[in-house]
């Protein structure tokens, strides 16, 4: 039998950062890392398979990871979880734990629509072999309907269309389209950068049925329009994939994620649970969160891995911090949006400001940058922001990401020293972090 | 005679900014600007003049945000501040004032070599005139000598060279180029992007004679070499405009700046000053600072403008941000270099890492990403970060900035929510700022 000190099972994200924070941690602990998949592909890159990167083999996790920080690893299926012998058993044989992560990930939601069975509509499934045929039927098919106007479905829509020759509509249930992140008028932005590149787009509406014989032929909408389609693409979120936790006995929380508290431990003391799989709470308020997010999963990963033994490190919750590009356009996310604070009843104050984001304005590569701070009111504490530009949005949005989860206040951010420079960012009179922290200051009264 | 509540004297990135948030905080005070250029070049695109930008014309600070703001202008020179009578005696008469803010910035430092007023030697002044001359001599010169290897000797000779057709030597005085702000490692790696791109380099020697008859001919240097120069550039620093200020009977500091608290209130109580003319302590032990930084001058003007009926704002000290390019390669820093650090009698842990800035590393516009943390090893707090990269480096010492303003531990930064992206940022997993945390929070022995 297979002994570890400690042993994860997954391997995508948050699998190997609990790893690795684990090994980080505790150094003389072995630890060993148990995973189905031969080869572990980047979530987040997997839109990019089938356009720019143009394969699953060219968008895997190397293993390096594991060898650089010395991870044993078990590529096998768990098949259970034995409490109370500390066993883990595998199709590889039985692996005994002293203490246990669960990071099985989350399986995509395939909604109850009469005809989602047929042939040609595939979910993104997390799988070298399967992404291989679903890169294929790409490829022959013509017209294309993907099923959610999230960043998966924007990015899947936009790569298959680089393949050229197809014809590709988004149907999206809400209003705009990345409406659970950004506030209306970075939607319809996005929206207009995604209609120039020929990809259409249906909003407010939603599929009640999948048509065809053995094989997809349209797809019916809510608002009476009947999509003709061979690939319907499911792109409308994911669901914590909780079996193996769940047959064990562990507790599964409101959300149907396994249930932990704040230091990612579950119902057992001896079994930590990080990434999709866990139940999370927000940032804001602390209520339930949805979110499911790789910036989210690592967090907690890095929580689970350094607790295992004795708690060092608690979660504040989610954020909700995201970004995402269609051809030069970027956005990016941190916390709350002003619809979204406005709706769990914070009393906010939203500004926002355009300018370029170089000086002068001539130099090679400016772009506008379009950014907007939300502030909770009474207390002038940041609570999110939003950015559309260029390839800094990223991290222009790890900026204020980093602003909100130390809680800081407009004051705070108007005192901050900025580094500006005529080919990298906007000029230091007008770097718009500043400048905002500085107008919301004065709108709510707080000079 | 004119009058205004709110009087600033010098209208670059110091006077603007103090005069924007004099008025975003007392929207009812006349305030009026009193500065000598007719056209007010952005300080920090000076050298891009040169070749991206073309013309000092097509580099100034639009007056709109002057209008947009409720600013008054006066395009005069100040010739006396009566502190007794609360008057600015200008050209264009007197301004009556009950609150000014000097913010006179600073002038190139001229040292005292032999031959240093030949015609050929110049200096970077603020003035389009001068640098339309500049910029004509520049265009003919055909063996130029940039006398200083920091950030605007790099960008000048970099901006120069793109003309085409010339010998460019910068001779720095330290072993390495840009050795105030980056540590050995990138220090030596972007002498290797400038030499590659035609440019020579001496350091570790300086001038000692400017050769010639009424034009310069050479640049004798202390290792012996002689150069041949018909422009020599000098870019080794400026010194704080202090005539009017030291003519009133303001205090002078140590450093030669005015004599400023940290509310940026001058030995006069009605008077402020803010920007390159300001004395500056650093955030690191409060000591007196040599900075002159464009991220430090706007910092000090926010203060100055929110400060003048009543302290709302204290000023932290110098953190030391900026970043600079040369052709891709990107460099940005903030706070100490772990030399520095040193030096300074901190105990540190340094940590750096090299990953590529995308995921997978094939995605387009993928460049490695070098990062490097300087942590306090007893408190655990960052105290300097530096980073190489592309155009998105300005950014990320944004970050780092933003964490060490905060006081921020490694542990802080690896409980980090940070979002990316395969096209914008490094993958969620190797996401250098947090793991760089988390490898010195091991190293510190912190776990």
């Amino acid at each position: 039998m297979t002994k570890a000190d400690i042993v994860i099972i997954g391997g995508s994200a948050a699998g190997l950062t609990a790893a690795i924070s684990a090994r980080r941690t505790y150094p003389k602990k072995k630890t060993l890392l148990i995973r189905q998949e031969k080869q572990v592909l980047i979530p987040c890159g997997i839109p990019y398979i089938f356009g720019t990167v143009g394969s699953p083999e060219k968008n895997l996790i190397p293993d390096a990871a594991l060898e650089k920080n010395g991870i044993e690893l078990l590529i096998a299926q768990a098949k259970k979880i034995d409490r109370k012998k500390k066993i883990v058993e595998t199709t590889e044989g039985d692996v005994e734990y002293e203490r246990l992560i669960v990071s099985t990930g989350s399986v995509p939601v395939m909604p109850p629509i009469p005809g989602f069975d047929r042939d040609g509509v595939m979910a993104i499934i997390k799988d070298v072999a399967f992404l291989r045929e679903m890169q294929q039927r790409t490829e022959k098919a013509k017209n294309i309907v993907i099923v959610g106007g999230g960043f998966i479905g924007i990015e899947m829509a936009d790569e298959i269309n680089k393949l050229g020759g197809k014809s590709i509509t988004i149907v999206e249930l809400f209003p705009h389209c990345l409406s659970l992140a950004y506030d209306e008028e970075f939607c319809i932005e996005m929206e207009e950068v995604i209609r120039a590149r020929g990809i259409a787009i249906r909003t407010g509406t939603k599929v009640v049925a999948i048509n065809g014989n053995s094989a997809v032929e349209s797809v019916q909408l809510s608002d009476g329009t009947e999509l003709e389609a061979d690939l319907v693409v499911m792109a409308i979120g994911a669901a914590a994939n909780v079996d193996l936790a769940r047959d064990a006995g562990l507790h599964i929380g409101l959300t149907g994620s396994i249930a932990v508290d704040r230091t990612m431990r579950t119902s057992d003391e001896c079994i930590y649970a990080c990434g999709d799989c866990a139940e999370k709470v927000s940032f804001f308020g602390g209520g339930p969160s949805p979110l499911k997010l790789a910036s989210i999963a690592t967090l907690e990963a890095r929580i689970a891995g350094a607790n295992v033994y004795g708690v060092k490190r608690e979660s504040p919750g989610t954020v909700g911090v995201w970004s995402t590009a269609v051809g030069d356009v970027a956005l990016g996310t941190a916390g709350l949006t002003e619809a979204m604070a406005k709706k769990r009843g914070y009393e906010v104050v939203a500004v926002s400001l355009e300018g370029p984001n170089r000086h002068p304005g001539i130099m090679p590569g400016a772009a506008n940058t379009k950014l907007k701070l939300v502030f909770e009111a009474n207390s002038g504490v940041l609570v999110g922001g939003q950015v559309r530009g260029d390839s800094t949005a990223g991290e222009i949005s790890n900026i204020i990401s980093a602003c909100i989860q130390k809680r800081m206040t407009a004051e705070d951010i108007a005192m901050f020293q900025m580094g500006t420079q005529p080919a990298l960012t906007a000029s230091p009179v007008a770097y718009p972090l500043v400048n905002l922290a500085e107008m919301a200051i004065a709108q709510m009264g707080r000079n």
